[in-house]
Order: C-alpha cells, then sequence, then structure tokens
C-alpha cells in the first residue's frame, strides 16, 4: 500500500514506463552476470537528468526504501546486486548517456554516468585522442560503474585506475543533495578533495551522475609480442628490461601461467598456441608510442633477441598484423563464460608489491594443492601492477552440492587471504569488495582502517541506504 | 602550571632537548617563510618515530592543546604557522627523515615524513629512476608537507601531482591512533581509499608520518626551449603542436608574461635575455625521453623550425648545454625573495580549464589594471596544467600603512577570485588554503561541499585540535 504511493511517486518522476515492476522484467537487473547472486527490487528506475536521481533518492529516503545503483551490471563481486528481502529500487542511469563535451584543447571530456566506456572510447579517437581505461566488459560496462568501482584493467601500469583518470565529478549525495564537483581542473587544492570519497564506493556513499575525464594523447605506433618464459622471477627480469627499453611506453604487460593458457586454447573459440612446446609462463607486452614515426617494432625485435640470446625467453613472436594482435591478445582475455562449462571455479583478485610476485605465486600454487591435490590453479595477471587473477577450477562432478563448494571456496579463500596478507597484498585489487568479499575485508584491513571506513559510511549515510549490505556487512556499517 | 607538566611529558617522550621553548628558539618556527604570519606556540617538538607522535597527540588530547604539524616550513599559505593566542605546538618531524626501504625492481620508495624533497630525488637518481615531483622548495620542503599540501610544481602535466604519486601512508590520527595503510600496493580496491583524505588536508585531519612512493622510469634525453610568442592563444597552439611531437614526453610546459620577465631580469642576480626584441609571451618547454639515445632536440628544432614558418614563434632559443638549460629555468624560478625588495606584492595561484587560459589571462590583465592603472600584473605558471599565477606588484610607497594594503589586496583578491569563480577554476591550484585562502573558500566552493567537508573535519577531529583554524575559519569547522 505504502509501496503504491511510493511507486506512483517515482513514476511522476521518471516517467511509467522507466518505472519497471514486472517481475520477469526485473529479474536481468537483480541478478549479476555471473549468476552467483540474486536479489529483490520493488522497481527498476531509469531516471533521465541529474534532477530526477536527486528527487528519486529524496523520495526512496522518505520512504525509507534503499537504493542500489548499477551500471552496466558487469561486475564480479555483486556489488550491483541488490539483497534478498530488503525494500530497495535500483537504479539505472542508461538514458543518463550523454557525452556533455570533449574537448580537444584541454584533452577532457564530460560525460553522463550511464556513457558505456567503448563510448568514450570511440569519442576520445574520434578526436585524434586516447581514453586509456580498457577492461574485458568495455562494450556493455557503464563509466558510472566504472568510477564506483574505481576500475582497473589493461593499461594501469601507464595511466593509472579509474581514480586517476577522474578530474571532477558530479554526485548525488544519500540524503539527494546535488554535489557538484564537475570541474575539468588540472590542479585544485581548494579544500579537501571530495571526489576521492565517491570513487571506488560502490555507490555505499552516493550515486556518480557524472564525471569530467582525462584524455591522453593517441598511441600510434605499437607492437605485440608473447614470450615464453620459465619462471616469474624471470618475466620480473623482463619488465624491468622492457622498462630500460620503452620507459613509459609499456601500454600492457600481462604474465599468463601454463594451465590458464590450456584452458583457453582449449575451451576458447578460434585461439590458436603460436609456439611449438609449452613453457610454465608467458608473458605478453605491448609497447605504444604517441608519434607515428617511432619504431618501436624494432626495438621490441632488438629487446626480445638479447633476452633470447641471455635465455631469458625460450621462444617469442611478435604480432606482424592488426589480426595477430588481437590473436596474441585473445590468448589473455574472455574466458569469463567458458569457466562456468569447464566446472566449478572460484576466482580471485590479488595484489601484492611487485617485487613479491614470486613468492606470491609460488605459495599460491604450493597451498592450494596441498590441501586440494586435484585442483587446477590457473594464475593471469597485470604483472606491471603485481596483480595476479588466481583461478581455481574443478571438474564439475567433484562438489555434489553447495555446501561442499561452499565448504571448499571458504578454505581457498582462506589460503589465499593468508598469503596476501603476511605478503602486504590486497585480498582484491581492482574488482571491489560488493558482497563477495564483505567478510574477508574484515580481516584484511587493520582495526583503525576498519573504523575509520564505517564511520565515513556512516557521516555520509546515516539512514543506511545507499547500496546497503555491500562492503561492509550490513549490522557492521550502521 | 598545568603547562608545566605538559610540556613535562612531551620531553618524557621526545627527549629534553627535542621539545623547544625558548621563545627566541621557537621563533622561526612559528613565522612562515615569508614572514606574513607568526603565532605562538607552547614548544616545538621533534619526535623521533611513528610511536612518539602518536603519544605526543595524545598527550595534546589529554591536555585540549592543538597540534599544528610542519614540514620545511616554505609553505606560501600559512598552513604551517600556528594561529596566535591558542595553546599549540608546533610538531616537526625533521628526525624522522629516513628512506625506509627502495626498490627498483618495484619503482618504489618508502620514505618517513621529514624527508627533504630533494633527498628523495636523488636516492631515486641513484637508483637509475625518478622520483618526479619538482618545486622550488625542493631544497629545504619535506614530504610530509608535500603530502599535507598536495603539491604541484612543474612536473604535473606528464606525472600528475603529488596526490598521484602516494601508493601509501601511514598517518597518526587526532586521537593518537596510528593508521598503518603503508601499502606499497598499485592497485587495492578494498573498501575505501583512506589516503586520499590526508592528501591534502594540510594537517587538518591527521599527521602524515609516512609514505610509499611511486617512482618512474629516468629521463636521459632532454630538450629545452623558450619561445617568443604573442599571445596566450598561440601558446595553447604551440602547446598542442609540442603534444603531437612530443607526445607524454613534455616534461614541464611554462608560460612566462612580458612583466614577470622583465622583472626577473631586473631583479635576480645572473639572469640574462636570451633574444634581442622584447614579446608579449615567453613559452619554456621541457621534453624528455626515458630512451638515451631517442632525439629529443633535432625534434624540439624541427618543431620550432615549423612554428617560425608558420609565424606562430617570433624567435626561440634551445638549449646547447646543461648550462644554458639552467640560464632558461632561472628566468622561470626563484623570484619569491626578490619581490619583497622590489615592493609590496600580491600574489595568486589560481587555476581555469586549460582551454579558458586566454580569457582568464586577458580579464584578469585588463579588470586589475581598470581598478589600479598603476599596478604591475605579472603573470607566469604552468599551461598545461590551465594554472597560472598572478602577482600583483606596487611600489613600497604606493600602501603608507597596512590597512590600505590590505584594503587594496580585498579588492584585488574579489576580481581575481569573480573571474576565475566564473570560469569554473580553482582559487587555489597547487598551494592550498591555510590561512590566506580560508574566507574566499567559502565564496568559491558549493555550499554541499562546504558543508561535507566541514563534517568530514568534525568526524576526523571532533576536538578541533589538529592544525585549528586552518582552510576553514575555526568557528566554521566546529
Amino acid at each position: 500500500m505504502m509501496h503504491e504511493a511510493f511507486l506512483s511517486e517515482l513514476k511522476s518522476i521518471a516517467g511509467e514506463r522507466y518505472v519497471i515492476t514486472d517481475p520477469r522484467e526485473i529479474d536481468p537487473f537483480v541478478t549479476d552476470h555471473r549468476a552467483r547472486y540474486r536479489g529483490t527490487a520493488l522497481a527498476v528506475v531509469k531516471p533521465a537528468s541529474t534532477q530526477d536521481v536527486s528527487r528519486i533518492v529524496a523520495a526512496c529516503v522518505q520512504a525509507g526504501i534503499a537504493v542500489v545503483p548499477q551500471g552496466g551490471n558487469t561486475g564480479l563481486c555483486g556489488a550491483a546486486t541488490p539483497l534478498s528481502g530488503k525494500s530497495a529500487i535500483v537504479m539505472r542511469l542508461d538514458r543518463m548517456n550523454r557525452i556533455r563535451a570533449i574537448s580537444p584543447a584541454e584533452e577532457t571530456v564530460t560525460v553522463e554516468a550511464g556513457c558505456i566506456l567503448a563510448e568514450i572510447q570511440a569519442a576520445a579517437a574520434r578526436e585524434g585522442l586516447l581514453f586509456p581505461l580498457s577492461l574485458g566488459a568495455e562494450g556493455s560496462c557503464q563509466i558510472g560503474g566504472n568510477i564506483g568501482t574505481n576500475a582497473g584493467g589493461i593499461s594501469v601500469l601507464r595511466y593509472g585506475n579509474m581514480r586517476q583518470l577522474v578530474l571532477g565529478l558530479e554526485v548525488v549525495l544519500p540524503d539527494g543533495t546535488v554535489l557538484d564537483s564537475l570541474r575539468r581542473l588540472r590542479k585544485d587544492n581548494a579544500g579537501y578533495d571530495l571526489k576521492q570519497l565517491f570513487i571506488g564506493a560502490e555507490g555505499t556513499l552516493g550515486i556518480v551522475t557524472a564525471a569530467a575525464l582525462k584524455l591522453f594523447p593517441a598511441v600510434r605506433s605499437r607492437s605485440v609480442a608473447l614470450m615464453q618464459i620459465a619462471s616469474v622471477e624471470d618475466a620480473l627480469k623482463m619488465f624491468s628490461r622492457a622498462r630500460q627499453t620503452f620507459g613509459e611506453r609499456i601500454s600492457s604487460i600481462e604474465i599468463i601461467g601454463s594451465s590458464y593458457l590450456d584452458f583457453v586454447l582449449r575451451y576458447v573459440q578460434g585461439t590458436v598456441m603460436p609456439f611449438a612446446q609449452k613453457a610454465p609462463w608467458y608473458l605478453l607486452l605491448e609497447a605504444g608510442d604517441t608519434l607515428p614515426e617511432s619504431d618501436v617494432g624494432a626495438a621490441m625485435e632488438n629487446l626480445l633477441a638479447q633476452a633470447f640470446e641471455d635465455k631469458l625467453v625460450s621462444d617469442a613472436t611478435i604480432a606482424a598484423s592488426l589480426a595477430q594482435e588481437e590473436a596474441i591478445w585473445k590468448l589473455r582475455h574472455g574466458v569469463t563464460g567458458e569457466f562456468k562449462l569447464a566446472g566449478k571455479t572460484m576466482s580471485h583478485d590479488s595484489s601484492v608489491p611487485v617485487a613479491q610476485q614470486p613468492e606470491f605465486t609460488a605459495r599460491i600454487e604450493r597451498d592450494i594443492l596441498r590441501a586440494y591435490p586435484d585442483a587446477n590453479v590457473m594464475m593471469v595477471g597485470h604483472i606491471g601492477d603485481g596483480n595476479i587473477h588466481v583461478v581455481v577450477l574443478f571438474p564439475h562432478e567433484r562438489f555434489p552440492d553447495a555446501q561442499s563448494y561452499e565448504a571448499a571456496s571458504d578454505i581457498i579463500d582462506a589460503i589465499i587471504d593468508g598469503i596476501v596478507t603476511t605478503i602486504g597484498g590486497s585480498i582484491t585489487a581492482e574488482h571491489g569488495v560488493g558482497t563477495s568479499y564483505r567478510k574477508r575485508l574484515a580481516a584484511s584491513k587493520s582495526g583503525p582502517e576498519l573504523t575509520l571506513m564505517k564511520s565515513i559510511k556512516r557521516l555520509l549515510d546515516p539512514a543506511g541506504l545507499m547500496n546497503p549490505g555491500k562492503i561492509f556487512l550490513d549490522a557492521d556499517a550502521r
């Protein structure tokens, strides 16, 4: 009854057709894209403007109903999926997808939060510039979600993560106030840098509605290589040499474990092993220069020839065409769907200090195999950022029921978290906390850190209505 | 009496000789380096460790005495100078000047807050790496102060400001708790990024005691040029061309107004005009490549030859030696002392969106000269960041007393702030707020921004003892 009036109010703000209440239509928006989380919502609401977002949030506060902001719904931690049994709406900014302004002279673009990442990349490219955030979901994720999760991806070493790319933000606060910090300034030390609060806060402190972003000179000459390598130590040596050769021109440097590559070759259509033999590790290196006349290809050849001579690399291939570049990148990307077909997986997103990756990977493999000798421990990641994704795969039949899977998953979480914490790493490097990591967050951060995080949450959202139950367990945050 | 016991406690923590109470010895620490602000302090305390900082802060809380953290005391806004008549101590971290660790493989350095900036630069250079923060005071400013003020300088376009260079922080909170977020991680999305709160907070939310910082590949080939240019529009066109030529290799691009250069040539010893004639504007461009074999010099020559042909530049000089590079940079740097000799000055630190600098500079000059036809309006700044410093100079005898100077200063502040705010800029781009800008902050930020800043201050420092009266006027923040 009360909800009827509330829903009418939403409809009067957003328009009848933009307040979805049919359970079948709601379903995709209350399920995460890996179908691991499923929640409930009174409605999915699609406002057309910042002012409407503000009015909807105010209406939610009035009615005591929670707001779950959702971007492209491509997150991996359940941050954009409402909990079950809590009165909540899902807020989608799909209609707020305008590029408000783009300035080549300033190298800035101002966008609404519902813009698809790939469309921002394309808008920058049309001006001869680069928006460097790049990740698997770029064709469907929205920039608001990228900001809310402080997205990482394959170009962080060179350009920083999402946080480094934001110049200004417009945010609707948990009480409905519009915080307009949408300045396009490279330097601004007039008081606290408030926008930092909302980047990576997963919508728990407010809803990002627009952003001013940095652009960069486009990369105009490029070289992509794949190498076979004996160990993570050697991969770090190659990283160091690549740094000497290319300096800041390393766009991506990715490490791929042997079992991960085997998996990709077996399950991902159209992939081809470019080498005659196998190796324990593979290193994907992409270098790019903003100058078209720069011969990064020749530099890559010299780098690899020397490494081959010094026995640092056992074999290597340099892409000679765009198609070959794509074929190499295909060995790295796009397996989330295939994991499901292949068996039961447990995925992790750890980071450690860059130099400690040999220790990290060795201990991970040893300790997981000690606990589960039949596990397939796959590793792949951004070696320049110290960010290794560990994916543990079991055959479908290994766990007869959800409980046994969850029990094993908890044990493997504990193994990985223990190692990460000992080495001074992070249990979630780029995916965020969402619902997946909230129990484990407490174990990985110090008491004063957790206390301060929770008091910030309480300060901005005293009613606890902004994406409740995310990052912190509900009772914790209140 | 109460203070006796308090001072004894400080001595028992830091050691007798590290608690300075003699007014003559205290004097330099309660005066800012331009001698515009002078405050009072019960003592200057120099703790040896984070633990000692924590104990001292706890003792201050117990006694209700304020803490003013001070780095190298080189700030330009009075942020490190205690107020008068308030019971306060000045906290100096001079003894905490160890480089705790440096890792070439990780490209990180972990330092205590009392480290001098130039010593961190030198430590990085010894490893063949670069710590890119660079500013006039680098020989005496401390990294803790650089972090507290989110320092900018001449390399922000390429490497970001201080905020972008921090990976992790150790902070003593206003209640004495040590917040250990000293992780050396390139990616960490495990909850809110707390360190962002303390960067640029000018010690109002806690005391930074140590930091993990990013290093970069060193620049190994370099070219420095000075050009004569007709207008700020043309300077932006040159910036755009330089971007096409050098991409991310532009280390610095600085604009110098004619009257500023005249001033430098007249007052700064050892400076020489490198051109036969004057021009309205000068552009200093430094490009640098991490590869020694890269011919940035030839690229610079081509860039300037083409610009000369297109009449974008009327004359130019390229440094042919380190001495010539330094001679060019000398025309840009190091005049703060000389201003005092030359007359009465009013200095500003504005930023606007990069493309709006022509409008900004034109309006500034027009409106100030309209109000004060005898003013010498000098401009110099970081054109790649949209950060122009306006310095208004009057003869010594122009203002017979402090009141008349202050009255004129207020009028000029109002002129500049009005223009900055209309254009969507910042009244303090890199210097911070301190005491200088706190009145004007209120006019330049929106209500919701100010409200949120103040609630964060109250949340972290409910007793209002951390650097009180800075950023916010005292009554405001409580």
